[in-house]
């Protein structure tokens, strides 16, 4: 009778992982993470120096479909299958071996894992190895504090409405915007709304190779990269001199 | 010449340091870490079965006052010199020695050690290494999936006024409460306000000896435990249904 182990992997760089993940993966006999077909995965690439010679490795690949946008029924409903269909295969392979899945960042924080998490309740041992988010990673590779005294963070996905993010923006002291990709130049225009633009840091891969930190203003418009957060920092509110 | 090297403990257990801060620490000669006088402190102690018999301790100890407000100028000054007083000191230790100083959580995220990597800046060579914040292993210690899809998460602190903390607590999905402690009847008058009393819970000691998980609603009004997070989790905002 074997567990499900979801091993937190953090922002990328093999040495910020847990002891605890560290130790997890470089025992695993059977490893899974989700990629895109045809890519080797950001997850599989953190652990490349890392498993056994003898793994088994279970790569699982999200439907990909050029034909259906993201928001349709038709394309959520064959993530729904795809989820449904993993749980159920890792259910089976629970049932003679612990099996460790790998997840980038801090699982319960925003993280593709949640979707088995919730199918698996029940059905299977499982538990969760938290590690550092891909956030910390990046405002730590700015090697400048991010959050000081009383500071409002409030962290956006740049999928909202730019009405939203504009409202969420003017009230935070701090702001971490993830799911930037394409979704980018209405980031910018809410930060600029929010008088907040000049004040703004994109991080790209943030610890891993290739690091980029730039200026949000000087980011090119049609620059933008899909492993990138946005970042302003906050500058140590004091509540007797906030209002 | 040496380095002052900054290593995030994490939430607690020693498990969750990363590899880079659990080698760091096993192999330092000099250990500095901040406590309030009288006490072991909390960083010391999650680091009690790694350091080197040989090493080298220096308690940073808060000052403390039973005559002034924690809000006088005159407590103000006394911290300003205690960070002042230990910027010196680390500096002139780092002319021969590399220093490691312990830090709860991640450094750059409300962290104490921030006072001092300003006063450094261009005075040592500093190095902070990231960890696992508080809060991340407070809502791993529940298990439960924290924010997902477009979940808003806002991070407040309990000192915040009560219409600040109302205002926040209404416009965000997810929620983290920090610096609880006395400020926890406030908190909690401020999310039935908000209307989300009934879904907050308590972790106190999260990942560690002790740890204590509790729907707020349950915990009593004298009951202000100082090592304690308050959590909302998200419920997986979509754009297409939260308007």
């Amino acid at each position: 009778m074997g567990k499900i182990i979801c091993a937190g992997l953090g922002p990328g760089d093999p040495d910020l992982l847990s002891v605890k993940s560290d130790r997890v993966i470089r025992n695993a006999r059977h490893v899974a993470f989700f990629r895109k077909k045809g890519r080797q995965g950001q997850a599989r690439s953190i652990v490349k120096d890392m498993l056994r010679d003898d793994v088994t490795e279970y790569p699982m690949e999200y439907p990909v479909t050029t034909e259906l946008p993201f928001d349709s029924p038709e394309y959520r409903q064959l993530l729904v299958d795809f989820y449904e269909d993993w749980a159920n295969r890792l259910e089976d392979l629970s049932r003679d071996h612990d099996v460790v899945v790998l997840c980038e960042g801090d699982p319960f924080f925003y993280g593709s894992f949640m979707h088995l998490h919730t199918r698996l309740q029940g059905r299977a041992e499982v538990e969760v190895l938290p590690a550092i988010p891909g956030m910390v990673g990046c405002w730590n590779a700015m090697d400048t504090p991010f959050t000081w005294g009383d500071d409002v963070l409030t962290v956006l996905m740049g999928t909202l409405p730019e009405e939203d993010l504009v409202r969420h923006m003017q009230a935070a002291d701090a702001l971490v915007v993830m799911k930037t990709g394409r979704n980018l130049p209405r980031v910018k225009r809410a930060l600029a709304a929010a008088g907040k633009l000049d004040d703004a840091w994109l991080v790209e891969k943030g610890t891993m190779p290739g690091q980029r930190i730039a200026k949000l203003t000087e980011v090119a418009a049609d620059d933008c990269p899909y492993f990138a957060i946005v970042l302003v920092h906050g500058q140590g509110r004091r509540p007797e001199t906030a209002e």
